[in-house]
């Protein structure tokens, strides 16, 4: 089968590859559209820290299975045993094994995915559109951890498509979405989005309020831990969503305004099967608006074309069509 | 009256005052009892951020009014009209006024007292135990901005006044209190407490296993903050309930932990007067426990005395008694 391999760091190949065998309780899924993930650019540009190489990329993936029914794949692997999955946070399970991350992924024509992992989809949705469940689902999981709740008024870092699905989620959850961005590129390629979903964009010079109640950082700049400590409300929440890329260490006195001000601050990492199941809802309800974060849909072969836009943030989603 | 005055940073005075004049809506409290806080100690040897000067220190008070009714003071006053006032975090309001840092305090025969600030207490709860509800309620603010839920294993840097009081907050929210404590003479001065409640220690040898569901530092050093986050388990919480007074700043590493672990990190600052209720519930249950944290009750002359002592780490608790 076609299948796009990371070699190793800086080296993404087309190479042919045997279908995969399965295990027990695993199926062997034919991958009909796998999204290309920001994450997958930083991989291919210098890995991440559950990347085993080599490795199969691609974990935002939809599929049909043998018997002809139509699935997204939960890309984790947990034990069902451990103290996080018996509380239900899963992704944080200490045995986790993620597709495209520590086992092979959706950039290939087939999958072996656990039947623990997959999740069904209505005959109604698209499935360029339910690929994007698996990232929906993290902004979801994102909004769960900082404890989003109706009416809140949420800052989002980044307007790229993490940032603008988040945004999404903010306002189905009954809240008030708003978000900062640098790049005046994006805020051109995501205005129609936007406008349609209604998210405000603030701007720093219109923002000398610091009253918002929670703060989420879609981007890795370090600026946006800094920043977005400064816009909470005394008690509000900062979502690190983002890891920080960048290497200048975080001041003292920037900690102990978490102190003075009770602030919250919490990670964000992955997300639940159930945070699954709420997206592949959210993407039916709001399927037109989604559409518009896809920027096209492409060939295997072409995806090493596009991550170095990702990276520039020239580019909203691709997707794979298999 | 006879007052004891932060004249400037390392100048605590004796001085004679004039008996406050009080506003509409304050009543004069004859001081009884006030305890002195490691805070006072850090206001006469570096100052504070809430700390306008020259000022009668002291906010850990127990007083009787004039017409004989028994009080302990919530130290704040709130406007009661902002977001944070109107959501029950009154100790965020931005209006804040503390005796003791912004307004004069109860190291003095009398202090002025807004009417709403007083907290009546049981004719059995006796003024030098009832002075303690203060710091024992900002414990039972950190335990609930952190989360602590019944059974939960939870981790305390310092085993000074407010670690070990935090611990009795634990053992009574009928969570598992462990102490981590680095100075070997607080560790023999704090044992008897510690067997009585139930407070197990931690060494740094025996607790590899990173599996404390939430951490609250008592403590201010920057190491508990460092150490205290690989301390928990994923998805656990890590509680700022004291600032950080070293200065070298935090690796963007450590940020990048809260991310991939799904850390919480939550500050904790003052209380709010429904915590001080609970922890004059707590008083009683525990009044003979907390009566071993009492090192000496002394006079006001004797307070810059014992400051140093404080700052050492040499005692526990000092009550004022007037």
């Amino acid at each position: 089968m076609n299948s796009l391999q990371l070699e190793k760091i800086g080296s993404l190949k087309l190479r042919q590859a045997h279908i995969p065998e399965i295990n027990s309780n695993e199926i062997l899924l034919k991958v009909t559209h796998c999204s290309v993930c920001r994450t997958d650019a930083k991989m291919w540009e210098r890995g991440q820290r559950d990347l085993v190489l080599p490795r199969i990329l691609g974990h935002e993936i939809c599929g049909i299975s043998e018997s002809g029914k139509r699935f997204v794949v939960w890309p984790g692997k947990a034990c069902g045993q451990c103290r996080q999955c018996r509380r239900g946070a899963e992704n944080l399970c200490r045995e986790m094994q993620i597709m495209g991350f520590h086992k092979d992924g959706g950039f290939a024509e087939y999958a072996a995915v656990p039947e623990s992992s997959l999740i069904p989809i209505s005959d109604k949705l698209p499935g360029n559109i339910a690929s994007l469940a698996e990232p929906l689902s993290c902004a979801i999981n994102a909004l769960e951890q900082a404890g989003v709740e109706k009416k809140d008024c949420v800052l989002i870092y980044g307007a790229g498509p993490v940032g603008l699905m988040t945004a999404l989620a903010v306002r189905a959850a009954e809240a008030y979405p708003f978000v900062k961005e640098i790049s005046p590129d994006k805020l051109v390629r995501s205005e129609v989005f936007r406008r349609q979903v209604g998210i405000k964009c603030v701007t720093d010079v219109d923002n000398n309020t610091s009253d918002f109640d929670v703060v989420i950082n879609a981007a890795p700049s370090r600026d946006t831990f800094l920043k977005g400590l400064a816009d909470l409300r005394p008690g509000g929440c900062f979502c690190l969503f983002s890891g920080l890329t960048d290497d200048s260490p975080i001041p003292v006195s920037v900690i102990n305004e978490i102190h003075y001000r009770q602030l919250g601050i919490t990670g964000a990492y992955g997300c639940t099967r159930e945070q699954m199941r709420s997206a592949l809802k959210l993407l039916s309800d709001y399927k037109e608006d989604i559409r518009l974060l896809i920027d096209d849909h492409i060939e295997l072969e072409d995806v090493p074309v596009v991550l170095p836009k990702i990276l520039g943030g020239q580019a909203l989603k691709f997707i794979v069509k298999l």
